[in-house]
């Protein structure tokens, strides 16, 4: 097991793997009944926000809508950057020229020739970074949407 | 984008990832309120089961013992089995020796001697795999809990 690396560090890697280009994030959500939904999507960190772009009537979309809340994780198991999000912003994926672009220029597809397509802009409220269980302690980088370091 | 696998090849690729040793899943639960939750853990594949360790004081725990479902992802975004599991039973890591050996055997470490770890026995209901965009026609395998394939 490498040696853990200081949080510092681990912001400086959660920033990289975040912006790094045709990268997907596991989206989890929940329906108001309390069942559990997972899914693979594009990534796009905007502003130091997660942007992810569904049909609007997906199940995603659906208990984003309802509950506002996820729990998403960028990276693979043994090296990985776990936000909780809160929805900030839903819109039409051709209403934002800006956000548009942007997300195009991270993601590999672009969704604004997809009919019913929404971008769901996604507030980080807690941000954990870790690799192994030598990780475990110092993992939490943001809480209550502020940076720890 | 390589070329779609047929259906047949999918079951034998699902079934040889579900069995490698020191494989992870993300396993997504969520909470009566429709909290969700989402954590990486080590998977064992034993006897058409997903089985994981886990602390019986644990978000996951404590979400699969209330609503008794999860959605679990092995491989990476873009090689994926997801799985729809219900909870088939709990036990203390320590109540079945043969379904501690299986654990082990296939997992890269050992949970019998956490003090308060149980092991999860979770059913496949739905089990779809994907890699791209054209092999989500075809992605499920298993629905209602029997192979289509």
């Amino acid at each position: 097991m490498p040696e853990a690396r200081d949080r510092k560090t681990r912001k400086a890697d959660a920033l990289a793997m975040l912006s790094t280009e045709s990268i997907d994030v596991w989206v989890a959500t929940a329906s108001a009944a309390g069942s559990p939904y997972l899914v693979p999507l594009s990534l796009a960190w905007v502003d130091e926000r997660v942007v992810i772009a569904v049909d609007g009537s997906s199940v995603t979309a659906r208990n984003l809508a309802a509950s506002g809340t996820a729990r998403v994780a960028v990276g693979h198991t043994r090296d990985l950057v776990m936000i909780d999000v809160i929805l900030e912003r839903t819109l039409d994926v051709v209403a934002d020229e800006t956000l548009g672009e942007a997300y195009v220029g991270q993601a590999d597809w672009d969704p604004r020739r997809s009919a019913g397509y929404l971008f769901l802009v996604l507030r980080p409220v807690r941000l954990q970074a870790w690799r192994e269980a030598n990780e475990i302690p110092d993992r939490t980088l943001m809480r209550d949407g502020s940076w720890l370091v």
